[in-house]
Formats: C-alpha cells, structure tokens, sequence
C-alpha cells in the first residue's frame, strides 16, 4: 500500500477539489464518500471504486481486511493529520474513496411509456434532497428528475440519501419548461404542487404515467411551471403551521401517487 | 435596560443551565430559546417570557423597537462576548429569552372520547421530533404523547416544530404499558407501527379515537409495547431501502389517520 505523508500530495488534492466543486464533478463523472458505513453501501451498489485513501487506525478500528473493502486499483495509506484535513465530519472515521458516476440516466422515452416520476426544482437543502431519494425508492418511484438546486453527488445528499441515489435512476435537466412540454406533448401528466387552490391530494387517483414537482423549499414552483404542468394540486392542512416541510410534502405526495 | 458584563452573572448562569440541563428545565418549569425568529413565534402564541438578554448590535440590525419585541418584566443588554457564550448556533443573532412552559396539558379524558394522537416513544433525534410535531399540527393531531428520548423543550427541538410545540397539546408519560392499558380499557384504539406483518396501511381505515405509537428511529417499538397495542400497522415499501426515515413514516402515517 502506498504512503501518502503530504497535505500536497496531488491526489489528496484531487479528493479535496472533488469533494467541493460540483464543476469538478461534472467535468470528471467523479466523486467522493467518506466513512465506513458509506464505503460499504458504494460497493454493494456496483459503483466503480477508483482510489481509497485510509489510516491505519481506521484499518485496525474497523478491521477492514483486504477481500472485504480494498476492491480498488489504487488505495493509499495516509495520516491521521491529511484524513483530518480531507474530512467533512466532525469526527472522521478515517476512510475515503474516489468514485466514478454510475451511469443510470432515466431515459426519456421511459418516461413516456409508463411509471412514476418525480421532479425536484431548485431543492436548496441537501439534507432535504437525500431524504427525498430515500424516500422514492421506498415508494418504488420509477426515477427522479433534477432541474437546479444543490448537486446529487454533494456528499451530504448521498449520505442523507442511505445509499438510494446509486439506486434510483436519476435525470438531470437544463430547461424545466421545455421539458414539461415534451411530457404534456406525450401525454405523461405532470403535476404542480402548490400550497393552495390546487385540487384536493386524496380526493382524486394520480393517472400513469406522471411527473410530480416539487419546488424549492422557500419558494415553491414558479408562476411560469405551475401555468405549464397539466394538474396542480395542494395538500389541504390544518393548524396555523405556513406549509408542511418540503420532505414532508414530497412524502405524501409520493405515497399517494404509488399507493 | 440593566446592563450584563460578566459572564459570571446568576442570570446568565441561570440561562445556560436551563439551555442544557433537562433536569434543571423540568424543577423550574422554565425552558429558553434563541434568535429574533422564535422569539417572535413564542410571543404570538402566549408563553409568558421572563426575562430578555439582548446586544446593543441585535437591536440595532433588527431594529428592535420596545413595543414589538420587549414584552419581558426584565430585560438585559449584554456584550458581544456574552451572547457568543451562551449561543448554541453558529452564527450568534444576540437574542436570547427564559420562558415558562405552557400549561397546554392534553387530558387523558380528552382522548378517551374523541380525536387522532401520536405517541412517540423513545426519539432520540431532536431534528425528528421537532419535525414531527411540526408535521403533527399540519395534520390536525389532537395531540401529541412523549415517552422518554428527547425533551421537547430541548431548543433544537422548538426550532425544529417552528413553533409548533406551542400550538399542539402535549402529555408526557412515564409508562407506555400503563398507558396503553388504560387506552385500550377505555375502547381507543392503540395502532403500533411495525415494519412488517402489520395491517397494509391504506388498506383499512382507522378508527376513531385512537392513538397512533411510533418507536425509537433506530429499533422501533419494543416487543412488550407492540404486544401490549390492539392493531399493528405496516408501511408497505418498494425498493431496497431498510426503512423509511422516522419522520417519514409518521407523516404517511399521520396522513392516512386524518384524512
């Protein structure tokens, strides 16, 4: 195993860029986790290990053998001073890794035949985004859509996403406009959830196959989508609480839609 | 306005203690809260705020003005360093009020003849519990039931309902068995949520009165509490998730109970 000692080594580099450039992570289809449990979760899910960095603590802490953990090219052996530099946590494990993006792009034309969708505008809480991919595989939802917002491969959305982003086929788009009409024009309906004078969640059935969106945690949709999607429809709430948390709202929606 | 200087004053100790010790909020009936935002929340629902730190530099950011925001019989301009040391944010606003807890009991008689509560036992993430009480008044929950895990007058736990905890009826209980006895003598259904071989959520309908159990994020519900309810109920979910997020599950769960 090899030994890296300095801060300035160009692949601890390379993690740390990765780790917080999303243009970096788009430029190379790459990305990074951090932590044992994470590891373990990448690997089950067939994602292309690159490089492992680890310290010997963590390998005697956890005891990670080799058969078990190390399936990489290249792994390197670092210090307890560079993993506490790399580390996003407030207290490292002590084991990171260099990951290729899987490429499991929901294609278009599947969305066209049949199936569940949901499509996130602008989603500004990371921890928020993985919830929400937790959340649609547990509903079985066919793959989500991302326009804007923060990045799916930031690291707090894959650990707050319990592994499910390298499950669910994911989309990302440009232009949320254009692909609304695209939908409408092939008869997929596309639902706007809206805080109020929408029709009534639990009053009707969800049609097949359907896009849901879901605006940003703040905002919600713009006037521009709402007018262009073919449905709106609102969550009727009591007591004086403004609107449910966006999580919470995309929970019930999406129960509704694959129940 | 009373000026603070030393960190060592009783009533900045006071307040410190009441920040972290549940024990001590419990003997004195008092809690504490943080930032312009929630002290607004607590004055617009009632709570009788006992004293008032503030910096000369919130005031005048926020533009503080008596009649809005000084609603305290004793109120304190304290210094920057002050409020860096009794702030639990990263970002210190520089207000910071004792309250005293409100006297919103919910009544066992309350329940033995009408209505939808949650009883959570266990929860340890104050994030989840904040959320859940937030979700709970969204819902129309009559009320809300707490067996250990965390305080609910933990701040985190208030920031998380956005002030909701002030608006929802709570009871806190020593005894779950106990209770759930006492419920099922007095005909309210006592529905425990299981991950599997429950009923099919969606495929009954709750009855009326009833509580719904939810256990701890980690391990659930315990076997004597699970035994000891009249109705299972299970989430039926796609995909290869473990489980839903405990927040997520109550929020279906609450949704299916209300609607």
């Amino acid at each position: 195993m090899e030994q890296i000692t300095s801060r300035d080594n160009k692949h601890i580099k390379e993690y740390s860029k990765l780790a917080v450039s999303k243009r970096y992570r788009d430029e190379t289809s790459l990305f990074v986790i951090e932590g044992v449990k994470l590891l373990i979760e990448t690997q089950k899910s067939g994602i292309y290990i690159e490089k492992i960095f680890v310290t010997q603590e963590c390998i005697d802490k956890w005891n990670l053998t080799s058969e078990k953990f190390f399936q990489a090219p290249d792994i390197y052996l670092i210090t307890k001073e560079i993993s506490k530099k790399i580390s996003l946590q407030d207290t490292p494990q002590g084991v990171y890794a260099v990951c290729r993006k899987l490429d499991k792009q929901l294609l278009t034309d599947t969305i066209y035949n049949n199936g569940n969708y949901l499509l996130l505008c602008d989603l500004q809480d990371s921890g928020n985004l993985g919830t929400m991919l937790r959340t649609a595989e547990a509903m079985g939802i066919d793959g989500v859509i991302i326009s804007g917002g923060c990045d799916i491969y930031n690291m707090k959305v894959i650990r707050g996403s319990m592994g499910s982003l390298f499950r669910v086929p994911t989309l990302q788009i440009d232009n949320v406009i254009d692909f609304i009409k695209d939908m409408n024009f092939h008869k997929v309906k596309t639902y706007a959830s809206v805080v109020a004078d929408g029709q009534t969640v639990g009053d009707f059935k969800f049609e097949n196959p359907a896009v849901l969106l879901i605006g940003n945690e703040g905002n919600g949709l713009s006037e521009e989508i709402i007018c262009a999607c073919s449905d709106r429809i609102t969550i009727k709430m009591a007591g004086s609480t403004e609107s449910l948390n966006a999580a919470m709202a995309a929970c019930i929606l999406m129960w509704e839609m694959t129940k």
